[in-house]
């Protein structure tokens, strides 16, 4: 079977449907403007040093600013977010994106004030591979909302995790 | 900050507790034995081709295997695998994983037959970062469980993800 047959592309999403994501928005700051984008393709990825990874469509508004940064920020949304979740989904909602509730300098990337967790990484390091770039970074410094109660996205639906 | 602060690892603990993501057990045959590990740092990666990423613990004894094989799979657990994962988290139940409910050929990597979604890659690449190596698969074929209730972890339990 080859790597572009139709029949695993309809299989692997239908397996990805299956598969609930914690929902994320990625944050920089690129020449004084704030960019983000929804993401769930969002990994842990080693403690030492602290690091996660990103996966970024090459093809979004938003990948090739992702290349030049020296910093991004994973804002882990919160249940009742789902609304922001949305907003950077969705390239008609551009203008509401950072109107109230993040962070306004633009020193470092954007944070999310009330999100479940934000997490500044340093970008050290990404990789193409196919339509999409992994970005590496290592972790400077996170804040927690302190319930938690993170938006998954599952089946096509926003939701929550429960016990 | 550097990298190795201590507190940015705190942080980052703190953080990543209230990130709920899917559990999995990654497989693969060695020389006729069948391999696993418990697994939640799994991404899709791109649709074109089909792929995802599995972050691996370098020190796990399933690392080096990882490196040597051409197949892999992701064995995404339904809610009610919550035993297969605590099995392949814990070296003391090493001989009770495989006994029943696997694929038994060492011809591909191990399905677990009632997935909630098991995914057969082409490992195709890796890198190493710190603790941990990604490695990237291309998908050859998936196969999914009907009913959607994937295992959920976050905050240190288990649980599943609703609407």
């Amino acid at each position: 079977m080859s790597e572009t047959d139709p029949s695993a592309v309809e299989s692997f999403r239908a397996a990805m449907r299956r598969v609930a994501s914690t929902v994320n928005v990625i944050t920089i700051c690129v020449g004084g403007e704030r960019m983000g984008i929804t993401a769930t393709a969002m990994s842990s990825l080693a403690m030492d040093p602290p690091s996660l990874l990103v996966c970024i469509n090459r093809f979004s508004a938003m990948h090739g600013s992702m290349e030049d940064v020296s910093h991004f920020c994973v804002n882990v949304l919160h249940r009742d977010q789902e609304n922001i979740a949305r907003m950077f989904a969705d390239r008609r909602q551009h203008a509401l994106r950072f109107l109230s509730g993040w962070t306004e300098d633009c020193v470092r990337p954007p944070r999310l004030i009330d999100a479940q967790a934000s997490i500044v990484c340093r970008r050290i390091d990404h990789h193409r591979f196919g339509t999409h770039s992994i970005f590496i970074g290592v972790v400077e410094d996170a804040q927690v909302r302190e319930e938690v109660n993170p938006l998954v996205y599952v089946d096509g639906q926003y939701g929550g995790a429960v016990d």
